[in-house]
């Protein structure tokens, strides 16, 4: 870390933050420069606190020079990591290092058929898992929120019935228990990617958890929102680009598909792309899955509906059976012309 | 609300469109265009999901015409809506209606002595309330989190010693009794203000409930937040901007003061700033403090710290309590010749 | 056009708005609302600005219906255009309509040696146009603005040797007249896309126009851009993405390639993708070339430099011959797989 | 600045490094760090480009410590730069170091009889400069461009009438002598702001330039623009923000009032805000030219229509002069009431 000092950074509170920084067993390299100094911090340990020191006064600015994610990061855990998820008569999905993970369903469990039928399709066309919301979160609080755990029922039955593994998204600390024991995979959602509570009690229980970019994070703040899973002792963590909020109003979010070897060179886990949510807009979901493919992805989260017509939430973003069947043509034959086992 | 179509949309897509209207108890004004027909929607009812209408794939655009927010908007109260906050020993806070509240104190209670300390200090200098984390939100799981439930017994302690009101927040649907029990005001923050189950448990509770705006949330989004918790039945809700992410680097945050007459126009609920989270930068905390209140905000945010350069948190957007009663009389100034009681 | 009038609208608003649109000799279709009115505007000529129409006092809203871009849109022009631009030794450059239009170059010429060497280095890897700055535009007024008029004979130079057409920026109606004579398809920048007497010049010569998103130009202003150009007489305009500013500060900028698959629906002119400038970042320029083309792109711009540790402009975006040679590969099949000449 | 390797910068790298910066006459202060060496390089001139530093091989950041912009910035010019810009008839606008400058007026000329009107109604309600576009900036080709010559005549008659010195935008190099010749204040608009031909040729004429800000540029990308034309000679160069581009829909723009105090801090040239163009929502403009000033605004630059329901161009965002004279009202008292010659 490098502490750069005010022009008029006073002795006293040069001594303020030294004093500090040996309060951590920190070292200090001094740089003097013409008009102001710039200290080297070595040796002190990732729990200091980086605002701390830039909250003295004669700071001007604190340069970090190692990643603060211990355990997401590369710094100590070179290769990627790969993950292998059940699912129920031998099918299975498997994830990152080279495999890519296709997960598709509806925004919504609507009803029992719907999401059995969705299974059978996805599943045909070549999807690995199924996703579909059972607990719904709704910006508005007079939308539909979801069949809750008559959604998760179904989903089970999906699974009985196709194999796949199912990825469903949870709210809530007090609704984990019951979504992670159905789940193979548990969603956090954009909106709570800093929802410190929900991010620790996903890290204190087994399954892999499957989490979102939040709209306007850096990818800073998603690596940390990440440790704060792995810290807890769970490691399996997915993680998963969904589009920022900016300026463009055509899409309801730009799809920031540079995250993914933005993403690839800080962290080891796997890295998917969720180009229904990342653009809004079904006639372009397509184009965007072969990109997120060909930018290194290890999979993708695709919504896919029987009939987008008659979908309850998010048809506007959601594609036919048919047209995912399409995609998956075209995505395979992008990762077998990249080589699949190295994609980037 | 106006639908409208696509060029190419079918007379089954349209009816498919019109059945789920008239199900709705929607009636339909047709308007025909030279490329494109555009359905006038009238007399649904509030429930109906917009995005569900969207989601029809004949369908272009949906127009609304009506506030969604029944409870937060001005649609069906006019009047802005004014509280009192009551501490101890006669002291309160009124804020909204020409009233302004101004809450300050620290970041994060750090001590008996600091928390104290800083209360009379901010009393002495025109605050109405007291403010101070004692659950902490933190980016990095490494950092230091807040005193819990001591830094709510200090924070208690302040409020017998000044009478000032207590702001304070809360990140959990569990934490949030012992947080209410002692708090005037429970404070849910930036990164929660989405956190539906949140939102929805401090609509069940009796404390007023003050809101920051999401950092990437449009100003619909953050009334329709409010909407969660006013729903439940607690009605006391204040609005606070906090700054928004945009391109620009030079200040962690963007602060939108347009906000304050945008909300100003759409909803009845006081609405007060933070130019401290809003900017990040304790140099201009003051001349952004003078700017919100000119601007017509209800009311002041601010982190006040006896001792910047030791706080613990967040001492670069701190300014130590001088500044603060320089503040104070400047924005003092500014609402008395904008007529106090009718900033707007 | 659909005029929402607000609540409040007095008859004599109405009426002064109706005025004005028949002076245009528009229609108005009117759809009375529970709350408020709509007029449906058809007949009018494209002429008509929306903006004045917005401008009237009882009016809430104007929602278009249709494109105001009538020769850079597809409502007129429904096929893909497709340019071929000739260079010498029967070399030439062919871009849309499933032609991949490939233009490599250094930032900025730097010396005859140089740039003839990058061009057979390009073209030997598959490059059908060489780019290179002769006019710089630079940030700062102390950097280095480029080699100018010698920096053109050397591209002419260049061009001589290998036949690859080039492509040149151009920052000045009055240099205009040097660059075109020498370019064979002149390069309008990011800065300049709203300079419009420099975008109507560039429609008053013959030379193709590629023109550069501006970093938050929506795609709306992006093709009132290329009107503006086109409407002067020269319909050859390339369209490049570029990236955007956003929050994101671990890239120079964000690619926005979800802006290909929207510009095809909305413009049947080529659209090209800048990953060098569109992520200012040379380890990732690999992956989003990829992406470009799996999104649909006509073809790539790429910094190529033959010794990027030494490059004058812009080194840290910049990849080798050798690393470009290994891009052409993959894109090409990428594209190969994807059916050549219908990537959409 | 600072120069940070990457960890694995070879010698050689390192080397070619050093060797750029001794040709330019600069000295190395070594800072050798646990995981990456860190330069501290000083003595070296402002000509230097940062850009080729951080574009070579080994570099991972670069960290700079003085401005580049010499004459916009306060290193050498500490105190606030004060301009008196005469009109007719001992009527003069003086700007900066505690003195405001208002310019309202129309956003176009459109005819000799509106733009005297609105002279003498901002007269009387108290602006010092009259603003009114001749030559408009349009995005869309087929817009109204505004009267041009005839306009400036207009403009010159309306000095001629109230004295009130001229602000009117140049587009172009080839109109600058033409505009120049009667504006007292020449515009460069938001579009133009990193138009370096024109901005050079603004910086060779006489007239104070009145400098738009880019609605993505950086402040120091804004300061850079400045020094283009200072650097020229042209030292009265007047700062105008005028909002930037956000996700924000609720607004045209997002006002970055705190760029305010931020330019403040960084450069002596007086700072205005724009709150018309800004917002664009008329509604609005009033709250935040108090909140303008009140944040220490040097001045403010208002839309004022004599009638804005027939304003032809942006009458969305105009207000009547009777709310300008309000305005001017509240505006004053929180000047006076911050002791007007130091507003921050």
């Amino acid at each position: 870390m490098l502490v750069i000092l005010k022009t008029n950074c006073t002795t006293a509170q040069k001594k303020a933050i030294e004093d500090y920084i040996f309060s951590c067993n920190g070292q200090i390299v001094e740089a003097p420069g013409k008009t102001r100094n710039v200290l080297g911090i070595v040796g002190i340990d990732h729990t200091v606190d980086r605002e701390v020191i830039a909250s003295y006064p004669g700071v001007d600015q604190v340069v970090p020079i190692t990643q603060p994610y211990k355990l997401a990061g590369r710094d100590l855990h070179k290769e990627d990591t790969q993950m292998t998820i059940p699912g129920k008569k031998g099918a299975s999905m498997t994830v990152g290092k080279g495999s890519l993970g296709i997960i598709a369903g509806p925004c919504t469990v609507e009803s029992r058929q719907q999401i059995i039928e969705t299974a059978y399709a996805v599943k045909e066309a070549g999807a690995t898992a199924l996703r579909g919301g059972a607990f719904k979160p709704r910006t508005n609080p007079y939308s539909f929120r979801g069949l809750k755990s008559k959604g998760l029922e179904y989903l089970a039955e999906a699974r009985e019935e196709t194999g796949l593994p199912i990825v469903t998204e949870v709210l809530s600390v007090e609704d984990l228990p019951q979504v992670a024991e159905i789940a193979d995979v548990v969603q956090i959602g954009t909106r709570n990617m800093q929802n410190y509570p929900l991010l620790t009690a996903a890290g204190r229980q087994s399954k892999p958890v499957l989490l979102k970019r939040g709209l306007a994070a850096t990818l800073d703040e998603f690596l940390l929102a990440a440790e704060y899973i792995m810290v807890e002792g769970n490691r399996r963590v997915i993680l998963c680009e969904r589009g920022i909020r900016t300026f463009e109003g055509e899409v309801r979010f730009t799809l920031a598909l540079a995250a993914v070897p933005l993403l690839r060179e800080k962290t080891h886990l796997p890295v998917i792309v969720d180009p229904s949510h990342g653009t809004g807009k079904s006639s372009i979901v397509r184009p965007m899955c072969r990109a997120a493919i060909a930018a290194g992805a290890d999979g993708l989260l695709v919504e896919v509906h029987p009939n987008p017509e008659i979908a309850r939430i998010d048809g506007a973003q959601s594609i036919t059976c048919s047209e995912f069947s399409t995609i998956m043509k075209e995505v395979s034959a992008i990762a077998d012309c990249l080589g699949r086992t190295k994609i980037h």
